[in-house]
């Protein structure tokens, strides 16, 4: 079968196919789309190689995260991640293409503008959430890419898995050696799946050990967020003797709010950040947070990508580094029950 | 006079003599710097618009601040900026070319190598330096540049320029106001221009004043030097009662070590952040900053920039968003002299 047979059964010219084939600017999306799926009817298909040959590289990988512009500057997360993502280009003589989105459609319609544009050789995708539409949207494109995710069997392209289920059990069960029976948690973004699997992994740590069920109060991972939640926590009856953040700032937030309240810190709350940073280090008492190597985490995906965009396929996913306890000052026995 | 006559004068082919002069890879910059000193000799001139016909445009913009990613990752003014350029960039279709150096000697290096694969239109240039050799090198290899300045009559390229110095003397004035004597500054890296306005602007106000000469230590900007400067002027036999910071992560770790050597803040320690976050208004008490649009600064950089790129010469500078005072929990009244 040649691409003249697959012109006939469309009804297009043979340049038009190929446009369309090799995911080239010229033809229409719908165009496109028609184009692969006759094709692919047809039995077509044509090796990475093939095509890598035929194409010409952008030397450049795109990072699209969905947050907004002063979330981004306070959460040390991200720059660390791109960092290490650079560690790595700059060794390849390759650039970032960075854009903030404010919306996953929005990321969506920044990909499909690259890549009528061959403007990126791949790209990483962050947050991985339920149900992502990203995944059937890079496929569509052909744009090689590469997921974070948090457990070595999650569907779709290769990823970059983290155990986060593992991490998070040993952060409650330090905090219930410790003596705390009333854990409370401050969440991120309730649909992302990493956040999914701290939520299931607290709740199944806390029922083993005959806790009462933790609180939970979701966010938008800002700080604000964050001291709103830390607020309604210590104003309870009964207010929990020890919270998990889902990121760094929220925690800095919520060691502010105990200071507010009166809540010494920690003997009458432990609190622990998610993610450690530089942040952590310069408070009072430092932060104990759960330590990953967020410039590794940069690193590996990169690599990976970079594999990826070289392979005729068979590139399997790795793990990535895990958050493990660093202890500081901010979690201790408590002194109230 | 032609491309012919520079050729036969030159001794190249006409060839080189156009990769020379349009900027092309194909020659090396010693006989580029020898065509176009021959040509400019011979006096040649080509117009900008000319000249970008004759370029194919790369649609984006290059960004590479020299600080170590762990610093990046904690300074919100970074992300902002980012955020600002990308509002600016989305709009009109382009991207940004992000990356790290860790010095000014690295990020010159990308600078050619970008030239040299006709991978951005154009460049932001940060911390405009004393002297500062990037200003030579842009101009060499001809690539529309934008400065981030502190005056109006700064040298070379067009620039975007914010008074510190207003914004230092209305620091400064609100401190001596409040009843301060002994102000202390935890400055960024004193090569800066913007830093070395600040540090002058802040000697004259004092001494216009009456007030002793404000004791300074100079910092790389970190959380953790900001620390150590601050634990130092507040083990002196005569500490003083109010400092002022160059940033916002030094703020927030000066304001742990006065928590951990007992200082109440503000009555024993007013303390003052430079470029105002969200992380200001997470401490407890909330940070007294200096507040700047860093959003507002990235964009009105960009558009300058792309009217560069467009323009046939004729572009001037403009006049960014100065930071004002945004007072907060952590300045007040001196309780001790």
């Amino acid at each position: 079968m040649t691409i003249a047979d697959i012109a006939r059964e469309a009804g297009l010219s043979i340049g038009s196919v190929s446009y369309a084939l090799n995911n080239k600017p010229g033809v229409s999306e719908d165009t496109r789309a028609r184009v692969i799926t006759i094709a692919k009817r047809m039995g077509w298909s044509v090796s990475p190689a093939a095509r890598s040959l035929s194409r010409s590289r952008a030397d450049s990988i795109g990072l699209v995260p969905v947050r907004s512009p002063r979330m981004l500057g306070v959460e040390p997360f991200f720059m660390e991640f791109v960092a290490g993502i650079q560690a790595v280009l700059t060794r390849n003589e390759m650039a970032l293409s960075f854009l903030l989105a404010d919306s996953v459609e929005a990321e969506i319609r920044i990909y499909e503008r690259w890549a009528s544009q061959r403007r990126v050789d791949g790209l990483i995708l962050l947050d991985l959430a339920i149900d992502d539409p990203r995944i059937a949207v890079v496929e569509r494109l052909e744009i090689p890419a590469v997921y974070l995710s948090n457990a070595p069997d999650d569907p779709g392209q290769p990823h970059v898995w983290t155990c986060e289920d593992e991490s998070m059990r040993e952060a409650a069960q330090y905090l219930i050696r410790l003596g705390h029976r009333r854990i409370a948690r401050v969440g991120g973004v309730p649909s992302y799946r990493h956040i999914a699997v701290r939520h299931r992994t607290l709740e199944e740590v806390a029922a083993a050990a005959g806790l009462p069920r933790p609180t939970v109060i979701d966010t938008d991972f800002s700080g604000e967020a964050g001291a709103r939640a830390t607020r309604s926590l210590l104003s309870r009856p009964e207010p929990p003797t020890a919270i998990i953040y889902d990121n760094d700032v929220m925690a800095v937030a919520g060691l502010g709010v105990a200071a507010e309240l009166g809540f010494s810190v920690p003997g009458e709350l432990s609190l622990l950040a998610w993610d450690d940073s530089p942040l952590c280090e310069i408070t009072h008492p430092p932060l104990s947070a759960m330590h990953r190597d967020v410039l590794a985490l940069g690193t590996v995906s990169t690599s990976l990508l970079l594999q990826l965009i070289d392979s005729e396929g068979g590139v399997e996913g790795v793990e990535g580094p895990r958050a493990v306890l660093q202890p500081r000052g901010t979690t201790g026995r408590p002194t109230r029950s």
